[in-house]
């Protein structure tokens, strides 16, 4: 291919796994065709399948580039230092499991638990997307995994970010959200440091 | 009505709940119709429309009910006190957020995000429900809410406890949530005393 029009088919792309986020967290898997997509990215249905074979391929593929391109732009943010470092942390963490990206995930989870095609996809995704968040969120706390407990400490300090993430699903948690992660902050810095 | 024919009434009732929670289990909301569920419970679709006038009727009162009852279950059976007794507590909190009661309720909320007319239903059900999970998980560490910072330790403790129950959806994640438990209920321990 040359160098245009590779450009343009990654920009194809691209537009299509942006869409296939929007369309998830809007309308759940149920109403989130290849064609709903297609047609929301300005792209030919022919052109989406040729990218993303199946519905299958599209939406895990949708929400592995953005929860890499999350995880990069939080790594690049993150200041190196200073007071309130923990505080600073908790809450990026937290923030990865709120907006389109999560809502668009847990519909693709609720999906994978009676959609048999779905599942393996989705857990394999789940794997990689869960380990690459615990590696990031141990390197920006700077725990010291050796240490007895903490690599649990960390997990646990996902699965809540995760259940936060849930909890502003259907109505707008972030006043609470803040205080919750304020005081898991504190009771972080005490046990890691 | 007899007393007989109450309690057939009541029966019947119980028997669709029953069957309500498994059906968004196992086949999510968009498998799960007033007819599918009335023919699991074994009873006539017009008797199920008689208890159950909407479909929105019958799955908010499912979620409602199965939750109150595995609350009570957990205010009988939790020791007084003892050795181990937050490790005890956190277990059983965490232990409301797995199995098919969970699994129903995410796929209640999933809909939910998309489904207008189920919205705020499914809100109004998640408020009640999760204050009273936070008044019994107050009740049964001995949570002290006047002291600054115990409220939000609680709140995040079960937002954890929702993160987990979100982990265990496709593979079996018990093994790693017990020592995640095993941890925070170490770490509640030294913050709450």
């Amino acid at each position: 291919m040359s160098a245009p029009k590779q450009d343009r088919s990654r920009a194809t792309r691209q537009r299509l796994l942006e869409a296939a986020i929007a369309c998830l967290a809007e309308y759940g898997w149920a109403g989130s065709t290849v064609a709903v997509v297609a047609e929301r990215a300005g792209v030919s249905r022919g052109a989406a399948q040729h990218h993303f074979p199946t519905r299958e391929d599209l939406f895990t593929a949708a929400v592995e580039y953005v929860a890499e391109e999350r995880s990069a732009a939080l790594r690049t943010l993150m200041p190196r230092g200073g007071p309130d470092r923990t505080r600073a942390v908790v809450g990026a963490l937290v923030g990865l499991y709120t907006g389109p990206l999560f809502r668009a995930a847990l519909q693709l989870w609720a999906a994978a638990a009676h959609e048999e095609q779905l599942r393996p996809r989705v857990t394999d995704l789940e794997a990689r997307v869960g380990r690459e968040s615990h590696r990031m969120a141990v390197e920006l706390l700077g725990a010291d995994e050796g240490c007895p407990g903490v690599r649990e400490t960390v997990q646990g300090l996902l699965d809540m970010a995760r259940g936060l993430g849930l909890a502003d699903l259907l109505t707008d948690d972030s006043a609470r959200r803040e205080r919750v992660v304020e005081q898991w902050a504190r009771i972080l810095d005490g046990v890691l440091r």
